[in-house]
């Protein structure tokens, strides 16, 4: 029997080179939540199933996912998402210092059949702040987004934050007579409007919603993208959640986040979902699945049996930010070949080895990545892979070097040769910065 | 239906508090690998479980994991290691440089009953070099190790790097006769010596290898600690293995691997090892898990069916690790407990909100990280908050702020006060180089 030589289809295999282009996202992602106090948590890959059967929704648990039950009798789910998990977790710690403001990177699965910016493993970015009530908790977030996609290059008109509010939407629905079993239908269909060109869209509608009024009242609705148009104010006029957008609405202009824009067809897929919902869109059209979705869920802490609390927050993934750093050519060059070691060491013959290895040690010792060859191979062939490797500095250990203690450092991009004792090399490549980027 | 507010027993979930401390090791063996050139990669959590089947044997890969069937009918393991994987990626992969050398950060899993140094959901650090066949690729892992260990602050008599041969032990118990049926038992009866009490021992090895003359064998060469003992030379002497373990163990010293030891007792427990076979032990007998297991491993890329790549390398358990640190005390203080931001702004009112939260965007340009207020509660309430998240700094936005556009920075630790303009914040807090922990 041969064995497969590929992965599963749609699980994450990353090369060094691979690694290295989401180690850079990562890394931004996690300094934007280190500037506004977010600490990291982690929370297991295997879950109870029941647990996201309650939180998610039936079709994200059971139908999206990869569950089994162990052998044990345990069902259970590899997590599609992670915030059921963070609400778990702060339902059982007793001591958190509230507000809690808490960050992650989990690794979740879904069984969707694999497509342009759509995998089975794939890593998020969740980002959450617990305990807040105030709107203060979503400007917060926004900020946090904004500072994402500004750190990563992406200039304004490149993408929009859009909001809504699952209450205003509610509201509206349930003024016009659209019952409870009616509501999911609804806001599937609301979802859907920029996924599709408009006039299929409003087929869409009218083929689910079969009463002509409550049809367009929701083709009405969802178009609105500001909460100043005059038909939202007279339908929506005076309620909790039209004040609020207005107020969430002044908030954002107050603190400069033009980034960000009304638009009622906001609803977001899950459940838990109680007030403003959000989501991160390309706006060239060339990325139609949301970078980042998220929003307020006041309700799922308090699920667990103990007190409420209430929570904002996202989840964004780094394999649609990817395809939006690659459409506006935003990933810096040469990160992916960029390889670790500062100087490779050739070592002339076994004679020489051990002190090639000890002169090694000792610039690791300072802080310098050394490779040395392990090949034994002959000069030129282990020069050929110092170079393939794209390593800097270059200094071959021989004979002469061993007697004489000094050795030569050959730039590989210069060609400039520097002769110096076996003691300055780490001198000479600190001050040359070589080691500055070591984290 | 009230759900559980606890993650299922052995799976990995850490708070802040315990990430910190994680990512305190992760860390120092990332800088490790780093420091000799080693890159980064993934390969995928879920795994065709034929892979593990060929090649960790069927103990691990059907009784001790999490295996399923999907919904497409494919068998799927959650990997329970992950050599297997790279050999698979090393085996696929047309433009490899060799020799390879990569690390990885996998979680894994296994189903086992949770004890001491044994959990369901783990991380791993595993550390690979291929192709290369001498034993320089072997003193480079061990150099590895050892620089794992003084960079997590442990002395040379806290811990030991054992190592031997499996082509020495096969040699040894073919030489006496014993079947290839019978090679797997001795293994692992050879595996269990520092497991459990010698005399304990010694019966089971008369118990398991009924052949008495065959147990004498055993029982000799499992105890031998250094490769000059007479018995082993007289009875391996002359063998390529025996050579092998000799010049080896010279190499060590000339590198001044002074906590490595020859121990013949030490076979590792997976199928696919070759050569040499190693363990990092603690010799203070607390912890009787291996902090690390690795070896050669020749075989495992060819099985694929493409050329033949050799390799060696470890895995290191970072929770046997944690035991270890614990055990001589050497996580240093603090770490747990060291909130992400660098200063606290209290805000007086809503009044100051949109000129606190300007004020907060330029000192997080700067590189500062700010945790704002944002429960909208009273100041003393706000301050204890600051308090309780041990915040080292803390700034007060109220209307003279505003107005004056000079600030009050509060020094938690020592209570001076500095007073100064907006403008002036960042730079002295950056000379007083507060952010240069920032990663």
């Amino acid at each position: 029997m041969t064995l497969s030589r590929k992965p599963l289809k749609g699980m994450r295999e990353l090369t060094p080179g691979e690694k290295r282009i989401e180690d850079y996202v990562i890394k931004r992602l996690r300094e934007a939540g280190v500037a506004y106090g977010f600490e990291e948590y982690e929370t297991p890959v295997l879950e109870p199933l029941e647990l996201f059967l309650a939180k998610s929704g039936s079709e994200l648990a059971v139908k999206q996912s990869y569950n089994f039950t162990d052998k044990g009798g345990r069902k259970l789910i590899m997590r599609p998402e992670l915030t059921p998990s963070l609400a778990r977790m702060v339902a059982a710690s007793g001591e958190l210092i509230y507000p809690v403001k808490w960050m992650s990177f989990p690794v979740c699965y879904r069984y969707e059949r694999p497509q342009r910016g759509r995998v089975r493993e794939f890593v998020q970015f969740n980002l959450d702040i617990l305990g807040v009530s105030g709107l203060e908790a979503e400007l917060e977030v926004f900020l946090v987004l904004r500072r994402i996609m500004s750190s990563l290059g992406a200039s304004r008109g490149q993408y929009v934050i859009r909001y809504s509010s699952r209450k205003l939407a509610s509201g509206i629905l349930e003024s016009c007579g659209i019952t409870e079993e009616e509501m999911a239908q609804a806001y599937a269909v609301i979802d859907k409007k920029d996924k599709i060109k408009p006039d299929e869209w409003e087929e869409l509608v009218r083929k689910t919603i079969k009463d002509e009024r409550n049809a367009d009242t929701i083709i009405k609705f969802a178009s609105c993208s500001d909460p100043d148009v005059p038909w939202l104010s007279e339908a929506a006029g005076g309620s909790e959640a039209f004040d609020e957008i207005v107020r969430f609405s002044g908030m954002l202009k107050d603190a400069g986040i033009l980034e960000a824009q009304f638009d009622a067809s906001v609803v977001r897929g899950l459940d838990y979902y109680t007030g403003i919902v959000f989501e991160v869109m390309d706006t060239g059209g060339k990325n139609r699945r949301a970078i980042c979705g998220g929003g307020r869920y006041d309700n799922l802490v308090g699920m667990f049996g103990g007190q409420k609390v209430t929570g904002v927050g996202f989840g964004l993934g780094l394999l649609t930010l990817d395809l939006f750093l690659e459409t506006y050519d935003l990933m810096p060059e040469g990160i992916s070949g960029k390889h670790p070691a500062d100087i490779f060491l050739a070592v002339y013959s076994d004679g020489e080895r051990a002190f090639a290895v000890n002169f090694a040690e000792k610039l690791r010792d300072v802080g310098i990545s050394v490779e040395i060859d392990i090949t034994g191979k002959n000069l030129s062939k282990q020069l050929k892979i110092a170079d393939r490797k794209s390593i800097g500095y270059i200094v071959v250990i021989g004979p002469e070097e061993v007697v004489s203690g000094r050795i030569t450092l050959r730039n590989m991009t210069s060609g400039i040769e520097t002769e110096c004792e076996v003691s300055e090399v780490s001198g000479i490549l600190i001050d040359r910065n070589l080691c500055g980027e070591a984290n």
